[in-house]
């Protein structure tokens, strides 16, 4: 299955337009014949537009999500976006999927970061949120719980031949060991893919460090995006090609707790 | 406190002559400042060694510790070094501390790698074993457990302040992405020291991939060691310099499961 990643540069409290950039993306998905995109965390309101966010939360069935369904109902295209849900009194720093079909599957952020998102948002439980897509079964995090290996492990121990992780890394010291060594070892130490899309740009209170990337089990990048570049880029997950690797570094089958 | 690692080519089979390089190592860490060495996985007997290793198994109160417990005591400098160790009709892949004053210390490892280790070793049970030295908490593992990152949480939760990780890694296509990424991240993930000791040369079975290193809280490696060379190595454990580091990259007061 061909995936896309979309290292977009959103427009702080601009629902609508996020959602049209996040149109283009899909067409341009489509056109490069991927069947799934991945937008990064809160790509429909921007994650540093503060009250905004709140004030743009919605439920997992509102407008947001439905313009989503719709678009990748019309492109084929399904796809993977952070937004920010409302449950009640609740906003939640969430991930949806949606293929326009079946029903939307959500996934909500378990380890937010620092006092700017836990002013925001109540955190959801550590879980195994999980997708079928083309075969494939396709876990979510959000940013900072790809941090954690065992949010991944418990992804992979489920079963997820993918993880794909919406983000929003600003540019820190810290940007250059997250995007080239741990996503890649996140994905070698579990023998699966991992899909991490960043933004890009800046707003009113950070700067994005880019480098979105899609590591494969061997730990190879297959594809990277630049620190400043907003961009569609494109990759080709298939598992068995990796059947070898899983053989050899058989960390799944081996693991002892 | 300074530390060092021997990244040696031991003699397959011959405890005697492994005994004596250990003996010349800790002389060279002891003139370096160093307070502690750490030899690679199965130091005193070869990592390749087959047979011998059963043959020269022996309990952590043996004859081979006993003379590394006086090299420690002699020069001040402790030591952690793998060794086969006999308990009753089982033979573990352990590693011991000792410093030659107190009790010595050993881990058996847990994750058993590939056919060859399973035919000679039982499997240790997961443990978080610990020593204490300079004011410092050191735990240990063996090669393939660091592989899993939950054999280097399990540490860092129990306090941990380092990890020494003996190893005897081939010169496989792995060696790269386990050398330069994955041991980096796990310390950075962690944000604690660890301590990854390899062999160099080869013996009747295997090649190894040497790229012995010390990596710090914040995913530097402080010192490093080329493929090929037979080699003592230095870096200061200074956690109080990285205080920053666990402030902001704060995994392991954040961690939810």
């Amino acid at each position: 299955m061909r995936i896309a990643l979309f290292q977009m540069t959103a427009l702080p409290g601009d629902v609508e337009s996020n959602l049209a950039l996040i149109e283009d993306a899909i067409i341009q998905a489509a056109e490069g014949g991927a069947t799934l995109l991945i937008a990064p965390e809160l790509a429909t309101v921007g994650y540093g537009s503060g009250d905004a966010i709140t004030a743009r939360a919605e439920p997992v069935d509102g407008d947001q999500i439905k313009a989503l369904a719709e678009m990748a109902a019309r492109e084929g295209v399904a796809v993977i976006a952070g937004f920010p849900e409302r449950d009640g009194g609740r906003v939640y720093n969430s991930a949806v999927f949606t293929d326009g079909r079946n029903a939307p599957v959500a996934y909500r952020k378990s380890q937010l970061y620092g006092a700017y998102e836990r002013a925001i948002f109540a955190a959801g439980e550590p879980a195994a949120v999980m997708a079928s897509h083309g075969g494939l079964r396709i876990g979510m995090l959000i940013c900072y719980d790809v941090e954690f290996p065992e949010n991944v492990r418990r992804l992979a121990l489920a079963g997820a031949d993918l993880v794909a992780v919406p983000t929003a890394l600003p540019r820190v010291p810290e940007a250059a060991i997250i995007t080239e060594r741990m996503i890649p070892v996140r994905a070698f130490e579990n023998q699966i893919f991992v899909a991490y899309t960043n933004h890009s740009g800046r707003d009113e209170l950070f700067a994005y460090a880019g480098r979105s990337r899609i590591a494969a089990p061997d730990g190879a990048s297959l594809t990277t995006a630049s620190e400043t570049d907003t961009c569609v880029i494109f990759a080709e997950i298939d598992p068995p090609k990796y059947a070898a690797s899983r053989e050899i570094n058989s960390y799944l089958r081996d693991l002892r707790r």
